[in-house]
């Protein structure tokens, strides 16, 4: 594999961050976006938080809900012999007789993560974006962010009972935040906005999950203005075994000479083991795919990537190119944060053209 | 119920309409968009065409395919005994491996019928809008129209492998039709753009329909340009029983005194019987409910809308505003169209206020 672990991983884990609610437990500390900031480089962390344990019985639940205009977050205790109530999946609890989510039971935050060789990173204490408002209800996940002149756009993923959203929001200085609502309608995740106008356009990597037909995969959407997109097209992206169950945008895309790198993710249909591979497109045009990897250019084998909240994950949603080495930085099991590198020109040596 | 059938009724019926495939069976003609054109009154239908019966234990389906840069769609034979297809369903034939759509056993296409008196129609022998390109490659369905300013901008559901989406087309003399490709990114459709800018933007009611949370019920999305949209927010509209498993854009909004009048359509949970709604969003932000209709405004009970190719349907695309009266235009059982007409005043007065 072309890309080599950091010897000090995992770099976060959920033992070293304070939780953010009163009485919580951090869960997970995971699927960071990335970004250089002057002399740092900064994660902005998932950071997934548990109520505490209920009495036998009993489960606690975290609550959303609004009182005098203010969204806070609240435990509910449950009895597992409440009749409307499925509990079999212990990250959710669904209604029995719709099947529809009720209620997680973890829910989970943005926070900032800082480093001056990043490595060793420092984690805050309160979150950058917590989640807010009736669609962020059961959390706001997975950021990333793309940097375009001096503004850093942040994309998450905001979930709540009416489904999977990708909303935006921005930031000069990583301290104040601005939110810009929802720009791709549920299911939409995944989603990598390119760092520059590519034709004149914004393009972006979406993640659409269809119902009734299709298949979880990568197509990408173009704007004017990062806020309305349109111009759906499906990323003509070879699949392999690795990735046959579904894909998705995983880091946000590197400028390279030879064109746009992408490190995505992928699950395979056997075991729904999600590794990343790599494509690069065409500078020109994103939505023209040059060259992809046969096999994953990283796959979960570590012990924090096979065994965690959900094992045998490697997702990364955020890289560096820092002189001619990526820095992918990921997530390992849904739990902790990771770091590998690769030499750019052998990684890109590596693929097979389309 | 408020809504009145024509006496004509059914008023367009697969038996008039001649297949613009070669061989092919008409099996519908419904789910029609609506536009006044000057002294006429335009359906856009939807035409589903199947091909010839096969020999036994074969069965035939279309298939579109490009050839130099043309799509064309032909005839696959397949064995009902071919290993690799699931047949239960006569709508589609499924891959046994992954579950996932391989063929579909009819195609539609977009055809104009015109009248001078909205109840006496002559169909076309061409399509308007033919299902064209890889996003198209399973028909395009149910279209809306939507006139602003001498433009009649057409939105109409794509279907293929990659999913259920949404595109727009658009035309000033229903003769030569722009394509504008996808706005709505899969699975999206049921789309409804208000025929006017409000509050400076486009808007729209879109009907996205998730995998793992939450169900298929309207959002609505706003645009500057008709191309790209954002915005996204559940609109939030009280759900009965009768619209209690799913609901979703009907006619394209029409505009009263006391605000947007939309009709929608609902399945309820018990049956997944079809009906019409209607709701009354504010003039200035149509993403406001100012009043709904507890029950339906229209259900199927003709034999029309009870017996046909998908029973207990009616599913209106296009309702127009003649007068004081309120002329909607709808499918009966995925076969035929019907027309149904209320008086304005009494609909609205009708309607709970939320």
């Amino acid at each position: 594999m072309p890309f080599v672990r950091e010897k000090a991983n995992p770099l976060i884990t959920p033992e070293q961050v304070r939780p953010w609610l009163e009485g919580f437990r951090v869960m997970g500390t995971f699927n960071a976006g990335a970004a250089r900031f002057g002399e740092e480089i900064l994660l902005l962390l998932r950071v997934s938080e548990r109520p505490p344990e209920a009495a036998e019985g009993f489960v606690n639940v975290p609550e959303m809900t609004q009182r005098e205009g203010k969204w806070t977050v609240g435990i509910r205790t449950l009895s597992l012999g409440d009749p409307r109530y499925d509990f079999s999946d212990p990250r959710k609890v669904l209604d029995r007789e719709t099947g529809s989510y009720v209620f997680l039971t973890s829910i989970s935050h943005l926070r900032l993560a800082r480093s001056r060789d990043g490595v060793h990173f420092t984690v805050e204490d309160r979150p950058l974006i917590r989640p807010e408002g009736e669609l962020e209800a059961f959390g706001a996940e997975d950021a990333r962010i793309t940097r375009i002149g001096d503004t850093y756009y942040i994309n998450y993923t905001a979930v709540s009972r009416h489904g999977i959203t990708t909303a935006l929001a921005e930031t000069e200085d990583f301290a104040r935040v601005r939110r810009r609502g929802v720009i791709f309608v549920t299911e939409n995740r995944d989603v990598c906005i390119f760092p520059e106008r590519i034709g004149g356009k914004y393009h972006a990597l979406v993640r659409p999950v269809p119902r009734q037909i299709g298949e979880a995969k990568i197509w990408t959407a173009a704007s004017e203005d990062l806020l309305h997109w349109g111009e759906y097209a499906p990323l003509p992206l070879p699949r392999f075994d690795w990735d046959g169950m579904r894909n998705g945008g995983g880091a946000v895309p590197l400028k390279t000479d030879r064109g746009w790198l992408i490190l995505y993710h992928g699950a395979d249909r056997e075991s729904n083991r999600y590794s990343m591979g790599a494509a690069l497109l065409a500078a020109e045009d994103p939505r023209k795919v040059l060259a992809v990897s046969r096999e994953p250019v990283l796959y979960a084998s570590a012990p924090y990537e096979t065994e965690g909240f959900y094992p045998n994950v490697v997702f990364s949603c955020g890289a560096l190119l820092e002189g001619d080495t990526v820095w992918m930085y990921y997530g390992g099991a849904d739990r902790v944060m990771g770091l590998a590198r690769a030499n750019l020109t052998a990684l890109l040596d590596g693929l097979e053209r389309t």
